[in-house]
């Protein structure tokens, strides 16, 4: 009995109108969402609420369905995905009545959104491909992130006295110079150091150059990264490498030779 | 008769002084747009009023000839570029007294100018290839779209009291979030809420850190698009393929083989 | 006699040393022309009331040698470098006295500096094919300008009454547009307008992801001309084509039948 | 009895373990420095104290091993990595108790941080791959200098007297053109100029444009060269070129043609 249970509920789990269900139901949460940050009458109120607790049921169950469903039950918990769903179902099921709480509870039902990453393909291709090419850009972040810290030091070393909300301490300083990096009122901090420090634009010129390039260095590094994988994409899918059509001319030569040995 | 006056349109239509002649009316248009929006003298006012209605007359006669001219009528209105084309003729034609549709019927005129993009072919088949780019990117869009709306909500849930302008509700705080993501005074709204919440910054550094990264992917992948289609288009054109050599070198080989066979 | 100077002219026209003493005399010239923006006292004024004399006389005197040593004179005015040194070196020669004119003969002066991009080969290669880039991004400019023009005029229409400094008339709107493009205090004009229209936030975002889209186009534009312009010139150079080695491969078949059928 | 000790110093050297505790010791300094910023309590202080002496010690013992564990000692100081570990180890060993240069040596021992690109091989690599890059761009980085300094020149000749902060002199101007690059409250510095000069607009504009198109030239000059290095260290290694394949179908057709001729 449970297997047909099992196969039924995974002909449901395929189904193309229970995805889209699905689909409409994450739609549906994150309008519930947003419509919430406005004000509402107290009937709109009453209405997100029952809202709320259908859309826990729904995805409780259908989070049911997919681990029932599922021929490897012991690996289910082994995929990111599948933790991230049962971990938002899980906390939106535990009451919460204190209003200290009721805002985590709400913003754990922001991250119902997310499960539309979960949930598309497409989307889930998408943020696995961006998961996979951090690593490859581990050590120009490693870089980027000494320069930082260098410049962050010096700076709450030299002008901590001249502005102690910029440049206070080491992580304040950190804060500051990715303002800096952003462009955002830059010259205002420079100016300012320099009523004291009159050569202190080359700090600033210096911190500019140096991440301009790092981030150059981490851009084209991305670039350069995509672009071999297509190649590498390219060259086993669908045609023989110069390699192999050597290796091919090689093989005729021999056989000339052979000919004339023969003769 | 009909047939002499269609194909006497269609000289007209392909002459390339008439073409110029259009291309001369849509700047002397965008001209006249242009001169509106200075303080004018009365005569030239009433010199603005000729030429509107010169240039009504002018389109709505182009349009004609290019109908007339047209081999296959029933498609038409089918290519969006005569869609619009008419369109912007057409409105040009309603009489306006009322001064709220003057506003109106001034900014319909505006998209005259637009016509240059339907007139100069170069122009017309750079914008058809920027939409056909376009639902390429569809899943990175949507993807930012989903940050966007996540940071929104959790935005208006928790600065909501600090400062309602920016964050009252959830579209107000979307804009607030493009605002951050073109750095425009971001630190503004970043250290008022630190005052609130230290930790803050963790919010806006890694909604930057989010939406550089998908946009960063976006670009890539606009460049991966177009090297390909670079690639598919030289490949068909101009060169055999590697495939094409092989097979040729098999047939070469086998008829060695065969030769050796015979002896 | 007039062969024997010219072709001493010539010699000292190619000799390194005379080349970088025309470099030195260049940089003397930034060098005096930057020392003029401080305040110098009188003797130092002299000093290079002095020098402008000299490098005024030097660089009469390096375009003579130039001229004289040049085999083809028709064509020596038709080389827009040549053009231009002597324009700068004519402009030098008119004596000025009134204070208007001082400034005017100041700024001739600094164009001297450019001189410096005529006497490196390395940065005339530069600039010229900088310049050749540009045709090529015509439609993408004009399609640029067709944007700004369609949002200025859109502009200057409606907000013409809130702020006539930013929209009084279409060319000071196009100045604001383009502001709004480098997200200068962009947010500021807009909160400005969206107090009378809430909904201006659509002509803004509008705005800017078009101009984004239209720039990002321009970038891959000159990306893919600049790589195509690579492969061109990596294939005329070294390597035969794959259509090459077809040909070959069809010779090959056509010796091998025609072994088979002499046989 | 010495060679046992370079030898055993070699192991040392090349262990992992040292390797790992010598990256342990950076960062111990790292964090040191930074916890320096922050108010400390005199018991850290004096925790601090003990630390630097042992950090110095710790460097001072691991550029000695080595110093003694490499065989060509008189090439030891070429190489620019060691030559900048010995400094900041020598420069941490004088003794300070003037506050000045309390504050020199403070930064001093900032440098120590830089110490993990000497230490880890990938850091090392991508900073000498950045090194390499340099020259290359020489002649952009000249050409943008060009621009930087005749506009500043003029900046300071014409706008001089409407604000000396900003255009006081020519070096006052690059900085403030530096600024304008970076688009940072650029408009407040043309709105100044506008009221006096109303057309130099066209000076901030053109700046602009002509920074934006050589800064791209800049990205396009990387992004070409990286590639070129990629092409050639894969043409290098793996594949053989059409040249080779050509040069192998020659030798065939000439054995098939000696066969000919033999008959």
């Amino acid at each position: 009995m449970y297997k047909t249970l099992k196969s039924s509920l995974n002909n449901l789990k395929e189904n193309k109108l229970f995805e889209l269900l699905v689909i409409t139901v994450i739609i549906i949460s994150a309008l519930e969402i947003g419509a919430k940050t406005f004000e509402l009458s107290s009937s709109a109120i009453s209405v997100t609420k029952i809202l709320d607790v259908f859309i826990t049921v729904f995805f409780l169950f259908e989070i049911l369905v997919r681990f029932i469903a599922d021929d490897d039950k012991k690996n289910f918990f082994k995929k990111g995905w599948n933790v991230f769903d049962s971990l938002v179902v899980a906390i939106s099921l535990i009451p919460v009545d204190d209003s200290e709480m009721a805002l985590l509870a709400r913003l754990v039902r922001v991250f119902r959104v997310l499960r539309m990453v979960s949930v598309v393909p497409e989307l889930r291709v998408l943020i696995n491909s961006l998961i996979k090419a951090l690593p490859q850009l581990g050590y120009v972040v490693l870089l980027m992130f000494i320069i930082f810290y260098i410049y962050a030091a010096i700076g709450s070393f030299i002008f901590n006295e001249i502005n102690p909300k910029l440049w206070g301490d080491i992580a304040i300083s950190m804060l500051t110079l990715f303002r800096i990096m952003t462009f955002e009122d830059w010259t205002d901090i420079q100016y300012e150091t320099m009523e004291v420090y009159p050569m202190s634009w080359i700090f600033y010129l210096t911190f500019i150059f140096f991440t301009a390039f790092a981030f150059l260095n981490m851009v084209i590094g991305i670039v350069v990264n995509v672009m071999e994988e297509e190649h590498r994409s390219a060259r086993e899918e669908k045609e023989p490498t110069l390699t192999e059509l050597q290796n091919e001319l090689a093989e005729i030569k021999a056989l000339l030779v052979a000919q004339q040995k023969n003769k």
